[in-house]
């Protein structure tokens, strides 16, 4: 009898989570804040998040403790299982052995919860009452919904406007758990306002959404905002991901040559892989793929350079991979895909050539999808075929060449919640999106290159 | 650090099934042939179930091997976990300790698949090609659609049409998986067509579903119909759920006084109980209680008699309890509780008092299913909310007494899938319905009660 599942036990989880900043061969370059372009410090930080976090994000520690409080919620759905994929294998007659590591088990359904709960923890010790925050196509505001329930603290989400009105069922779990949910960009603020003033029609965007949320922590009393993606400290708490994969790599007697993950924001990817990162820069020789869409080429076509995370020019300005804080990618099925940034540790890794990325585009995602339901069980978010897709591709390619590679797919989430998208492809509804050089010109007009435009040359 | 997962693990899991036949005081009625009024035997039944599932229909053995194929494919997401509701627990302040069973881990996110998986491995290797069934909510037809997607069976899906208008998503899920779905009552089959002559706005019913699906197996060939509750062998598969249970509170160092579980055809609410049934007939004092709705409220409203399991008239007469085969109840969003009958092994537990019925308004089981979702954080199916409703005002009747009573919540499926229900309750749109003795006589017109309506005596 076959055993697809490599169960941790519990007493295994992981109690502390990697950082990988004191690892990486290039230090970042440090945000710079809005209005001077000056190094941003704690100080400029302090209004929109709890001194904990902020010392995360620049903690020099290795490996940085998970309080029992945490552990304790975790444990609700955590260690998650990883799972070889034996249908898969065979369907793709692969010598290639795939493994998966299932992040959809929590209650919210996806990856987020790993950073939702700490956060929502360190705001609630450091005295936060009320937390704003954004979500794409509602990942993240359903887990940050699911953790502020859990630790009794109010919660306002700004919700991209496409996704809104296409993902009603995210929105109702936020009020289920007790959340406010807005579309962006709204009349209820500032930065909304000025964006509808121009554009009536306009379906949002990440970036828009972050000004809306940042806008108002920063103007209530006992309130911050939180944000799922992109800065180090969430990038530190979704590592419990990767260390448990390690763990269970081991117990399955094999270590991945591929890793595979997808990047809206960079947090899912870098969960799963930063523990396997330090690995490979120990001497392990691992290719680690960040897949993103053709419509939203962060990693694959934009520029490194210095930029805004949100349009109305509200954040710190970041070191990273961007598209332009103006860009508006098309309205995609995969929402937490749709960020013209990308995770300043992302970004350092690519230019590093410690991982290297690539796109695909929405067509094949979801036929990779469909294949991976009907062959291993579980139906994927429109993000996590992402990296079904090139998961395929490797496997298929390991066919070719006839080699045993071992992959290790980063599964993020289900997609129960977003079945329209798969009604969309499977009634043919759906379409691709050619994005010219033209357009990603026009949106990068004001952007500053740091370096040339990275290829990979691992 | 409060550990709130009790975790079986893999090598753990039950081989054999648990068939409560031998162990029952009083030995079922036997079915009835449509149109001679005789005993069907297995010859009745080779038309539309495979030999294997004809014979656990009737089989007094106590315990009945689980095949390694069926094993390996339950490993996908079993062992499921076991909770202790610490968060609910503090919430309503009782001393009772409340363990709820987290069927919604498997794929299809409910205990569905429990029998879905064995009815089409029992086909499969009883050379079936293809299925034909009927589903509600949509629970059974997406559980049978993912096992048929794992077995290679084609599968054809009837779909109560209220059920099929206000809940695409699982529609949608059994499309991904490979199958077909058909709005029920359809103009495809004789006894659709039938009833839409009668009445062009039906919303349809599962018996009125069953009509429809029973009808196409038996005129197609190597085609077989599959019911997900009622019959024997249903109940026979879902004793998985109960087996681990009672490992898992063995290493909880705890034992039910209380075992609450929602109640449509029975399936769910015996796979959890029935091990335990058997502690009961052996001495164990526990009391164990049956929820449904009030809008259909079969056990707790209706008489004992025989009665077809399907509007047409098509199926075999089952003794259990029913509202008539003709009741259409209201449109309820616990599309899995809408049944006019009974697993006829649950109507006879509840006649020798080996269990107990009570029937909850739609309402108050939304105000629990958010109570639930906000200190547990998992959002639960519309028919499980018929539970929790039920294990508060027993936590809350436990606090009154003053007394620690441990309550088994049989929590049979997440609500991910259903958030629109959640909207309507959330907006106030959602209503409770009453129910009239005169209602419910006029669907009775032409049953004959076998024995004196039951109270609970225990």
């Amino acid at each position: 009898m076959k055993t697809r599942k490599i169960v941790l036990p519990e007493s295994e989880i992981p109690t502390q989570w990697y950082n990988v900043l004191p690892d990486l061969p290039t230090p970042l370059e440090p945000p710079l804040h809005p209005g001077t372009g000056q190094p941003v410090g704690p100080e400029d930080l302090a209004p929109i998040f709890p001194m904990p976090l902020i010392e995360q994000e620049v903690s020099q520690e290795r490996f940085i403790n998970i309080p029992d409080e945490v552990l304790e919620k975790y444990l609700i759905w955590r260690p998650t299982p990883l799972y070889r994929a034996y249908g898969l294998e065979k369907y793709l007659n692969t010598p290639a052995k795939i493994y998966f590591k299932n992040e959809g088990v929590s209650p919210a359904g996806s990856h987020k919860p790993n950073t939702a709960i700490a956060q929502a923890y360190f705001n609630k010790i450091s005295g936060t009452r009320k937390l704003y925050t954004e979500t794409g196509a509602g990942q993240w505001g359903s887990a940050l919904a699911f953790s502020c329930a859990l630790f009794g603290l109010e919660l306002k989400v700004y919700m991209v406007k496409i996704s809104y009105m296409h993902k009603p069922y995210r929105r109702i779990m936020m009020e289920t758990w007790g959340a406010n949910c807005t579309a962006s960009p709204s009349t209820e603020t500032q930065s909304g306002r000025t964006i509808l003033e121009r554009d009536p029609e306009c379906p949002g965007s990440l970036g828009m959404a972050i000004s809306e949320a940042v806008e108002c922590a920063v103007m209530e009393e006992d309130s911050k905002y939180s944000l799922g993606s992109v800065l180090n400290h969430v990038m530190l708490h979704q590592t419990i991901n990767g260390l448990e994969c390690q763990k269970q790599m081991a117990i399955a007697g094999d270590y991945p040559d591929i890793i595979i993950g997808c990047a809206g924001g960079g947090s899912n990817f870098a969960g799963n892989c930063l523990p396997f990162v330090r690995d490979k820069i120990n001497g392990k020789n691992i290719d680690i793929i960040a897949v993103e869409p053709t419509s939203c080429p962060t990693l694959t076509r934009g520029p490194f350079a210095y930029d805004f995370g949100d349009t109305a020019q509200m954040t710190p300005l970041l070191p990273m991979h961007t598209l332009g804080h103006n860009f508006v990618p098309e309205a995609i099925h995969a929402g937490g895909l749709r960020y013209h940034g990308m995770a300043p540790i992302i970004s350092q890794l690519l230019l590093s050539n410690l991982i290297r990325a690539i796109s695909v585009p929405q067509l094949e995602t979801f036929k990779a999808g469909v294949t991976f339901a009907r062959t291993e069980g579980f139906i994927s978010a429109p993000e996590t075929n992402h990296a079904i897709a090139a998961t395929i591709q490797e496997a298929l390619k390991a066919r070719e060449e006839g080699k045993e590679k071992v992959i290790l797919l980063n599964w993020s989430g289900h997609g129960l919640v977003d079945m329209a998208a798969y009604d969309d492809y499977l009634s043919g509804r759906l379409k691709d999106y050619a994005l010219s050089d033209e357009q990603i010109q026009k949106a990068l007009v004001d952007i500053e290159p740091l370096v040339k435009p990275v290829q990979y040359k691992g």
